[in-house]
């Protein structure tokens, strides 16, 4: 699947031996998302014993078409601490976005295909209950040739769970895309889940491609009162039977998870993921433990996310302050990855002495109020500076408290490390 | 020690029966923030079977003594949330600003006494090691007269422990302003600590006053290398025999904890103080899983804040953004207060049927497309109000998947309760 010198890479960026890596990838505990026909520059493994995964959701809406606004997002998210990115453009020109972002990305570049089936359904049919698979497959020959490296798939809604959804009534509705359209599809063809119903063909384009397959939760909880429901454990159980059969033909394979969860089944639902799943590397949007945050989501998401990370959760997916409200703008890019990467090093500091040694190396520099080694070990340099330029850059303490510095009140105390 | 209409006021605001309050106020296992001469208009119970209190620390400081920002920061904390206000002033006029923030506070109100004392006896003296115990006294008078409702007294640093901090050397230092002002005290005077030593004539005061003391924590670990060290929880003992006293002499009391915690540890130090300090109120600062992220620690204290209440704490001090860097401009104390209200609300949702149909609601009123509805039920109506405007106040669906709304998409199926 990987030539040596790739598997050594990754493993030296990951702080883990060779051995350790290429075992967790057999298992299919872990994933490296990485399209054979490209080379990603900066790769990396998600899964159980690796560090704390990052993405970031970039892509043009109907709303917001510029490519260079995502563009500059794709930047803006890397630099602060995003692992991947996902397109999730939909509208029109979606070809030539794709492309763009995969030729502008050193990190790996998943999507969901759905996006860009729906999109050209809908202008060639007018609408996307009639999709076929030659649709979908098409769409994924076309993404797998571009180099995309990871694809969200929504495999396990079937046919027999959308109609006991309707008995099963819900607080917050479908709340993924990719998911809603295959619900609809479900609903009104009365027909089998087209990409359940053609998995092993689907497979056999993946191995191709050695594109990763994330399985997607069309049914994950958009309400907390949804949480962990029928419709949610259904498609999990589905996911878990379609992760064998991914590792049975050799594609990799990892699994999405919600959404909105309450605070107390956040870790019950990454030890639900593990059972059901075999394994599989966790990817989870979230979770967010309240559903009343809009505007600040970012921070719900760091709250859940660092619960999730704690208890399994290998990949978490980014949630900009925009959630809910509106076509995230760069800030809200950035603001959203900052908080996710926050999560995933609360729990890394607690796995990794690299990790553990910068916040360590940090907080004794703090404790001299030597300030330029400080900035450096921040995670985001920029604002700290911007922050204290205000009023104290050339003073070695800061405005909060001034010359009642608790840290230079004592330091001839003779206390510190 | 309360009227019965007072008790009852309180008890309709907290969904509790009148017997719950006052047992749980008997107890000490929860305190109502309240000095006698005055009448808070907006008074809470703080304690286990309460809802989860944030409080947002403002005032002056000798770099930004204005003190109309203070006050507006003041209103735009309590909007935001806060449940309290600390007046943490430092510099000239505090008499004057603390008078000014109680006088135009709806809220109860706290100070660390230790900051006028240090302020006022630096001014005098020129040496903060020249503090008499009839320093300390005056200004807890004063302040007791002018309607403070809780003090922050750092009585539990101890001269036995102070000489064993140099044999345990911390990462962090001393981080706490009142508590390293007492512990240069104690190490250059050689003496008890004056609060600890005088503490049954603070009693006295504080029971005429009906004033709540917070039994400070002057070692709370400043680096998550410090976290659960000799020092916290040293001090952390003394913190639980103090609350003995307090019980006995008829003073409400509550504990205060950390600061920067590592993530896996967190929950045990809810256990530890509810142990060791007999269930009485815990009042945490963050806590902060990890130290690299200034410019952010409000979202750092939101993680461990929420997972501090979801196992025992039940008072969250803010952090706001301009942790570590500088004294907080009015937006950062927006943004902090937001974060910690989330880290609440996260776990109140849990526990009491109102914060839950509150989150209900607005997810059905999300599930419709209900905006003008949807904005009532969230805690920040403007923010959301704002971010919708740019682009799509006038349609049903948001800018981030346009007519590819995924609730729109399937809300001919019937799936909504």
């Amino acid at each position: 699947m990987f030539t040596n010198a790739f598997i050594k890479k990754v493993a030296n960026k990951e702080c883990v031996s060779v051995k350790f890596l290429t075992e967790q990838l057999k298992a299919g505990k872990a994933v490296i998302t990485a399209n054979n026909r490209r080379e990603v520059k900066k790769p990396c493994a998600i899964g159980k014993g690796f560090k704390v995964k990052i993405n970031t959701n970039i892509g043009v809406s109907t709303a917001s078409p510029d490519l260079n606004t995502e563009l500059q997002k794709l930047h803006v998210a890397v630099k602060a601490g995003a692992d991947t990115v996902m397109d999730l453009s939909v509208g029109d020109n979606l070809n030539n976005v794709r492309r763009k972002i995969i030729a502008a990305s050193d990190v790996p570049v998943g999507t969901v295909p759905m996006y860009q089936i729906v999109s050209e359904v809908e202008r060639r049919k007018g609408d996307l209950t009639k999709i076929t698979f030659d649709d979908i497959y098409d769409a994924l020959e076309c993404q797998a040739k571009d180099g995309v490296d990871f694809f969200t798939l929504h495999a396990g809604i079937l046919q027999n769970t959308v109609k006991k959804i309707a008995k099963n009534k819900r607080t917050g509705g479908i709340v993924s895309r990719g998911g809603a359209v295959l619900t609809r599809w479900i609903h009104v063809n009365k027909q089998e889940n087209p990409i359940y119903a053609n998995f092993d063909k689907i497979l056999q384009l993946c191995k191709e491609y050695n594109i990763t397959i994330s399985l997607g939760d069309a049914l994950r909880p958009g309400a907390i009162a949804d949480s962990t429901d029928f419709a949610q454990t259904s498609e999990l159980k589905v996911l878990g039977q379609l992760v064998l059969r991914c590792r049975k033909q050799g594609v990799q394979a990892m699994v999405e998870g919600p959404g909105h969860i309450r605070l107390d089944q956040i870790a019950y639902n990454m030890k639900l993921q593990q059972k059901l799943c075999h394994g599989a590397p966790f990817y989870v949007l979230g979770p967010l433990p309240t559903d009343i945050a809009a505007g600040y989501d970012h921070i719900t998401g760091a709250i859940g996310g660092a619960i999730a990370a704690m208890n399994g959760a290998n990949f978490l997916c980014v949630v900009t302050p925009a959630e809910h409200l509106r076509h995230p703008s760069i800030e809200d890019i950035k603001n959203g990855t900052m908080a996710s990467k926050i999560a995933a090093h609360s729990v890394d500091v607690l796995r990794f002495k690299d990790e553990w040694d910068r916040d360590a190396k940090l907080s004794l520099y703090r404790s001299r109020r030597d300030w330029n080694n400080q900035y450096k070990m921040l995670l985001d340099e920029e604002k700290a500076r911007e922050y204290r330029k205000s009023k104290d850059a050339s003073k070695d303490v800061c405005s909060m408290c001034g010359d009642y510095c608790a840290l230079k009140i004592v330091e001839k105390c003779n206390f510190l490390k």
